[in-house]
């Protein structure tokens, strides 16, 4: 930039990097969304081609940013996540958030009309989502960080689910059907399903009862040990990781397909079939 | 949110509140614009087209955010400006900053067809937008902080104008015309142009030699006093402001157009015939 | 520092530069005064001697840093101030507030014996203390956070006389006492000082009332004109402000007097007769 | 606080609360102690005396600061380490910072006249800290830090001891004695001190190789597993950790005696007979 006497006022930045070696977490949740499905007529409780606009989205972050290992998406959110060791933009926390953020808003804005052909963008209806950071400092609160997303789906989902059933094929008021959940567990709101409308919640679709997690594909592993991989610590920052290896691997890391899946990613079995993710190096290219 | 025995994990989240009584200017910035103006064949110097997108996407961030006061723009980096007296998302860095890249992303990525209707838009080149977000404690360093950007739109715009007259119209290869280049001050570039190309630099567009402001329009003041409302002291947050005032003002800030304008201001001039801006209080609307 | 394996653990350490241009107030505060002046039986509702020690370790502090122009002392707490254009410590919060806190600490137990001669100190009764920085973005507003502490001397003081004089002079219990005051105004409890034990609370010590000020002493001025100076902007960043130019000034400071008063500083008359505080440029030395 | 129309200034007042669940290392060092050094005439290249004075000082902050469990000390320097669970000051970083800092000061020089009876204290020659906090995501790292201050402790006194021999013993300048060492390594001024003065550097004291190291005594453990403690994960937060096991907890470590040692903290043996350093879990009282 140019020489000027005005130049100081850039001495006014504050820097933000993140913490090293912590896990960094990216939300970003759509703005406005509530008020958006009506407008654009999304189907309650779940809008099937919604989801996969958000997920395409997301894929698209992914295949961008190679530093990412894994993502979660729910409803009008998805959260994306660094390994500890991620040195991407010097881990810049306003760097990190809003790459995610524009890139993710312009794959989305981009691919609505392939996923509502009907239905095309109108000012001021347009989509935009806002984000924040959140670093934790291990594996074990970087797995519960996702439980917690994905308890959260669970059980907004199975509200959801019978609140819309209730309203849309019991013909409640949406008064009425918030009345009697108002206080009901997970089993009365089973019971209601099953019991008036015949539903089993179970054979319900699991992209709606799980979400989505993407994260690059390498061929799946045998759970080596007995010891989950979520107690192992983080690997500390090796400032001697070579700008070559670095390079290697994230060119491994750009080969690997990104799958979207709907699976448990609560309980050990997930991360212990594909260890990659947590501990950040590259797994095996499948044959 | 769910409750579950993993929501501990929210309290990792860290507040970034802003300042209170500063100035907020979000800048955002092209990512990789370098590359994607040569693969969308971007005019050089300067693309009417591309700057005109620019400008229409940062309208519309205007027009959505009427807690804006002003913005300037230049190139592929918009400065979005928020007043002390903002409360909007309660000063919320990551908010602000995530929520102005986001909507000027989706303008953006949604307006490109009507002003490059023959070259659509093909991942992976996607544009998009990073952001941060500076304080700046009064009137006087924020007119800097705008001065600077607007010396920097002035120097660049000459060296390239002259680097790309040098090429395309002198037929020098690129690293000749940085050659010659190096080293030579504003006189001297005016001459190039002048002297071997018949050029007079100020007659070039005003959109390119000092960028575009945008801001809300309404009745021009006489400059009242010798004294600069720069010099003023930028008014104590006002928590007896209320809610229903609050609500007024925005009211007024909506109703009022959006204009965009490219003129001079680093001098006193464009800020004293229109006090709204510094002042924060909505002008009377044109007749 | 040696050269190692484990250097890499400073990259953990986080920058803490406070903004440029900003009022930085350091406000110590007494930790567990309450129980120590039972210990030390300082008298209620003032102990004259305590809080002589606390303003001549306070003198020191500003001996010390010549960068501060201005504190305040109420109680076991002590407000110390620099100018926005302070550079000291390149302005590193966590620096500024331990050399403060550690230097006041350090002559409050070194005076102790001196103010107490009859009542050594005993751990672990030892005082200590804690403080924090906070910024301010122009001179109103670093006025207000002044008369708050002033305002809140007076009435704290108020409160604490007529209690100590409910209990002392009119031996009711701290209990009844309590209760009576309950709800009460200013001119409720000035009404039962002078009604029931013929205190004039106007009367009373102007170090109870206004609490202590410290400032270095030049000579005092008329106030120029009918702006009070608290409206004027502070001062840009001087970046041409030459290391000599600044070191002149540092001497002058260390110069000038500190000097101990007990004065109203909400109105605008001390700070206009005193402009070098406000200003940050010392004034003339007294003959 | 009272209430009045300042009051608003309290909201200029940041947050700085640590991220929850990692390593909190308050560091603090001596202001200016070069100098002071050479004004209290402290024996070159260590004063014994100085060095328990530190130490004593030390010791009072880990008494009084139950939360903390292990402290590094070494020439003008200590490091005090809190456990990730620790909640003290709900982790506030200044409140942590300046209370470790104030309190060392108070003891320090509340106890010089013990340790340098015949040197009194006088201004403005007063000892005083500067202190900052830095936080460490798990166990390795934080061991890391911790043997980096303990290499830097041995590389320094080998430097020390070398340089004031060579000087005090050998009648070199100080000069002399500098330009000699420049480039040497660690065999090198092993030698110096063997061959010219017979000095055996293995048989300095412990105190000036090792530095201190600070912890609660319980029943030293056998070292129960092939694996460290070190790579062990830091136990999550538990939010249901009662208050009443908080305070028993808390209880234990006041019991247990602070011992001085001075000891290889390097090497994993030190940790792994003393388990409840990490853990952060009191161990058994000593019979």
């Amino acid at each position: 930039m140019a020489n000027s006497r005005f130049e100081y006022v850039k001495s006014f930045e504050q820097p933000d990097v993140l913490l090293p070696n912590t896990w960094i977490v990216v939300r970003i949740d759509g703005r406005g969304f509530h008020k958006l499905s009506d407008h654009y007529a999304f189907a309650k409780p779940n809008d099937r081609r919604a989801l996969d606009l958000m997920n395409a989205a997301a894929v698209e972050v992914m295949k961008e940013l190679p530093d990412l290992c894994i993502a979660y998406g729910v409803s009008d959110e998805f959260s994306f996540v660094f390994h500890p060791n991620c040195q991407l933009f010097e881990r810049r926390n306003g760097k990190l958030v809003t790459t995610i953020v524009s890139t993710f808003t312009a794959h989305y804005i981009y691919k609505w009309s392939e996923y509502f052909p009907e239905r095309p963008l109108l000012p001021p209806y347009l989509p935009s989502f806002d984000g924040r950071a959140v670093i934790y400092p291990n594996n074990r609160i970087l797995r519960d960080y996702m439980s917690w997303r994905q308890v959260d789906c669970h059980i907004n989902n199975l509200y959801n689910t019978t609140f819309w059933t209730m309203v849309l094929q019991g013909g409640m008021s949406n008064t009425d059907a918030e009345q009697e959940l108002k206080g009901t567990v997970s089993a009365d709101k089973n019971e209601i399903l099953f019991k008036r409308f015949g539903i089993n919640y179970n054979n319900e679709l699991e992209i709606y009862k799980k979400g989505t997690v993407l994260y690059r594909q390498y061929e799946l592993e045998e759970p080596k040990s007995t010891k989950s991989p979520a107690d192992e610590e983080t690997p500390v920052v090796e400032s001697e990781q070579s700008r070559s290896q670095r390079d290697k691997i994230r060119k491994l890391r750009r080969k690997a397909q990104v799958v979207i899946d709907h699976v448990d990613i609560i309980k050990d079995e997930f991360w212990e079939k594909r260890p990659w993710i947590l501990s950040g190096n590259p797994g095996k290219l499948p044959a």
